[in-house]
């Protein structure tokens, strides 16, 4: 009986963070190693669904690299890289599409359904969610590489409100009905800037940002804006924690609350940032 | 940080009982000297605010005896007493009006909306909430001691709808406009009825009920409506108990699901019952 | 049949006042003397119902100190004064709070149910309505006596919507938690301006303000908030007069539209003052 | 000052009547001499916006008999009878409708609007709220005269919900689209009965039903349905008083609770029925 | 068969001119000559029906001035004349009124409901919807001739969304009760003007705005509304197209985005200008 | 400008369907070589797209057997099949979802959102629309196919309700969470009969059903379901069309007006059945 005493203790300790966040949008980004594990997999949908049943609205945004690329291997599509970014001709957009909308959207939202939760799929293409256009590095054609050029939100919000938990794929829709490959972390601070979403959790495949990676106690807890662009600039932060950072900061100009950056190998690291005051991850901050 | 792990695996525990009754109306009825402590009066606080945020609709029905007591004996006013119940006279009904809806209403919604929560409270008069008459023992005139004609559901089905947490306090109204004093536990069993709850929970002294009070291994874990009736005529459930238990079989009848007989004065009790599968107290059933 | 016609044609008389005033919020202050009577009880009563039922919507703020006093006394209370304050310690505001929410608000709501009206009560602990904290007078602690923060006019329009005759109680609560005694016409002036209100109808025990009391033939009809002013400054306006007068001038502030102390001993004077254009008690302007 | 109290006192004792019929719908029929004089008219409309200020819904059908004989008189138009109904061709058709709906509706309209009302008119055709056929009086074919197939409610109860008082010109509508010229009593009677209304008041040109015309002390106070049918039967009943009667007995089996025909010529005696007990007209009852 | 391919390619030829005026508001004046074949007339109906149907809000405003016309001859009324307006009494107005109201908008209701659709009859004076004053010409009194104050939007509106064609009657109504003649060209663009339509087409006798009236091929096409104010100044526009020009210039002035003059005595030319590119009649611009 | 007129006339024309089937649910089954060709593919969303605009509410449901092949035959993977049917092992249901969901269905909301209209995409897993099973052909398993347990029809409700045409791609799902492979023609009239939609429109191949396949004079053009299902036995109706006749069949049972199994290939045959009388295809009838 003592175990069931501290888990309603424990119960009523959430109680404070249930209450901050009552009615809140959070968007969460969730890919990379994180979705490889399986247990991992099956921690971030419970963890969705407890959010939804305790009066808050997630909202997830979906990667998908790994998958993408088994199935280009199986076809022996080869990719040539600009500035580590694959260039996407037409039949790689295809595969991209097929494996972010057909096969990881669609398990995820099988599994919240299946563990009592309520989810439908929005790829950007659904009511155009995700208008974008194409994205020019340095004035090189990358194909179909996009960038978000507005996020519709409508269709995210009439599923919200309809008590289901959207699931958002990363493929975007040109004017001209194109589809374009974009970054997942990029549309999940689109999406959460749009939403004016209480907050963006970033759960990632690292414990966070350190000033020396090296060294695991200078993990920094708190990265300003302003210092994270800075530590961008000189390669402290570097190659995919970028985007991410990025993510955070956009979010923020939009009006975003709080943005975090968080260890998505550890089960029930969301809940953790969530519902305990653990320090936990980057919180990248205005 | 594994106290933290701890945390939120307890909360994903709690997830299924959580999903089961989002959206139900749970009836507490919280009396006695569970009144007294007030850890105890906070724990139960606690424990509707949580309900509330996790999407239940908690509704409480106070008693407050040993608060009227005080004050009678504060103003010199005796009470005669036929078969264990208090002949009411016009000023002791005065005395328990105040008392109830003065007084142990008015704390108990204080501390709601302290802690959190959005509590209203509604007497039986507010809005002609419970209709009563006069109750006849035997064919004794009590004074004003009533029962329940019939619960007006409406005002208290408008206050959940508004978000509030509806706080009763057991005083009826006759069709003359009288007032009536009403014991608690019927008053609870017979909203819980009218608001067809999904749970009715009634928060007592004891662990529950007994086979043999003297043999704590004896304690009835599950009673059906039936025998609980023949255990009231042999003088097994007795006193205060018996409505108790006749609240949870009106409650039955009405078409609530689900009824229990619990101790108050153990901390979270009521979380103890609805989140976990440890067995407490008494629950009665069809 | 004579008789008959006159009474129609009576009502055909009153068709531009609820015209005017169809829709439109009115708070009535009702305390003192004209609560004794149980005649004058019923007068203000129908009244209220009267109002709700041809289109207003009326909104009840009592007083209630002489039950308050006649319960200190039985309980051999004493009360110390300030400046003509009572000091009110924990165990007073205990008995002022349980007289004006458990019975003097509960005895009007039962009457106007019982008269064919639907009314629910508020003490301003109920849903945290009145928002109040200490009230210093001249830096001297009075204990419980409290004055408003923040009138939080939620719980009372939802009752409006809901068909019902709010009856507010004077009780304020801190965000402590802790109950505060708050003169009832103050009360009366803050919720009227937190509804915006169309009208303020002070219910008194003398017929207006009187330049000179005692000629009944001063009885000022109108009388500009700057000109009230300088009749408190000059004593002409006095003792309880006082906070009516300045319940207007706050009620006008808030952007009522007209304020009125008018004589709640004679039946009916609220209709009077609503439906007819006799020249009724004082009418405060800016 | 005494004169004001009566009225008040007068409002006080027509709040019973208010509270019984709050929200409900009441037909009237005003049509014949009781249309000619301005003020009579000017009662009529009054009553009309008094009825709907304080809660109630009143639908108006008005007939126009001595208007639509001016205009064909002028015109040189004569009509042929047949058992006292006029045989009514295409150019009659056409001078009645104009009559009925761009005369006599459009002035009641703009007299309810000018003293404080909202009005709009429907005839039959607007909406096909009258939908009707040809009507055969012993297999004779009068022309355009019709009879009721179906009142379509609809834009009736629109109209009422939007805030106006319909005003009701008895032209039918055939599935053919042709004109139909249609008693404004059996019109009335119709309206009541699909509105399930609470109330049909007949407007006329006597006091009410005699058992012997010529004697005023034979006054029929209630009559039954049955007997009213027996008495049309042997005469009694008899000429224009046919209609009125059996659009009472019409509404009646529709589910209307009281029908009245009393006399229009009396200024408000459609109050004097509705807000008094004094005995007024004829009441026809099941 | 090819025929009914060529049907359905002309639907989807209807696409974009659908999508573009979905939901929108497009009032239509009708009248003169091309209300006086009954061909036209079905098609001018059909047309508003089809618009309803296809998702557009069609608003109908009707003139009759031959029906006036014939009734006054029939009745032997003589109207005197000033600088081409009809001098209006008392009389007179009555007839105007009752031909508008009682038959040209009855006859346009009933063809709209027997061809499939659904109208209600609005004149200025249901529900006050055309506020007007005397129209005063050089200083002369024209009698009832009277010009717009202000449109009341509200019924025409809640019939709309409650599915209706509105059917306006030219028939303004006075503050003081009074009915005024108004142009119904000029209530069309007061009307257009206050719902703030997509469009106002004024079907009229002749094929649009010529330079040369008797040059065919120097038809204006679009007009733009300095333009035409000068061609009114100088003659060119005359009599009878002055006003629908000038409804034109204020229903532009109300932000209505696009005014059509077409000829309204070829079948289905509203349809022809809402779903072709064909160049028809007029457009008058900003 | 006569061509216009004609393009008017036939507007008119669709009149009377467009009113027969506004506010009605059209079901349409598309697949198979309609998909292959890029004019046809335009002209059936086209036609969605104007059904949609003129107030009907088009679903789809897609098929996609030729890019299912084409992606297998790229992974070199081969099928082996039982009765015709595709033994469906994971690694294939894994590229027929993501084809069906992640290509052609995106597909085809990118075009619908192209040329004007408003679509979201629903896999039988999003919101759990599809509940489905193995199916077992003569106790053989077939891997991952599977067919309708219960269509869900939530999700697409509140889809239309929202603006949207769902496009519904025939991916089902378990109660274990597995990805079914089901006949697109199947979930087609489990679709309409669950939506309780008016039309079931099958687009196929050929021209409908004929007696002998080589002669074309012997198109049915109405069959009975009682018939339909002896030819089926008797091996008339063979192969590809026994699903699309079955899933005719479910839907009229399931209380769908009309079944229409109609030629794909012919460029808006979707129109030429809603909106014209020719004889087309062949309409499966109870």
């Amino acid at each position: 009986m003592s175990l069931e005493i501290d888990k309603v203790n424990l119960l009523i300790e959430a109680l404070p963070y249930i209450k901050a966040l009552s009615g809140k949008t959070i968007v969460v980004k969730y890919g990379g190693h994180a979705m490889e594990s399986k247990e991992i997999k099956k921690a971030v949908i419970l963890d969705l669904i407890l959010l939804k049943y305790v009066g808050m609205n997630p909202v997830i945004v979906h990667g998908g690299g790994p998958e993408i690329n088994s199935l280009l291997e199986k076809l022996e599509i080869k990719s040539e890289y600009h500035k580590g970014l694959r260039i996407t001709d037409k039949e790689t957009m295809d595969i991209v599409q097929m494996v972010l909308v057909g096969k990881v959207g669609q398990e995820l939202i099988t599994l919240i359904n299946h563990y009592g939760g309520k989810a439908i799929g929005l790829s950007g293409k659904d009511g155009n969610t995700l208008l974008s256009r194409k994205k020019l590095i340095e004035g090189v054609d990358l194909g179909f590489v996009g960038e978000i050029e507005k996020v519709n939100a409508e269709p995210i919000i009439s599923m919200i409100k309809a008590g289901y938990i959207p699931v958002i794929s990363p493929v975007g829709v040109g004017l001209d009905g194109e589809s374009y490959n974009i970054n997942a972390d990029v549309v999940a601070g689109e999406v959460a800037a749009a939403l004016k979403a209480e907050k963006l959790i970033v759960l990632t495949d690292v414990e966070g940002i350190f000033d020396n990676p090296n060294k695991p106690e200078t993990l920094i807890t708190a990265l300003q804006a302003i210092r994270a662009r800075r530590l961008i600039e000189n390669g402290v932060i570097a190659s995919g924690m970028i985007p991410k950072v990025e993510a955070c900061i956009k979010a923020l100009e939009g009006g975003v609350a709080r943005t975090h950056i968080i260890d998505g190998r550890q089960a029930h690291s969301m809940l953790l940032e969530i519902f305990t005051d653990a320090g936990i991850g980057t919180m990248v901050v205005n």
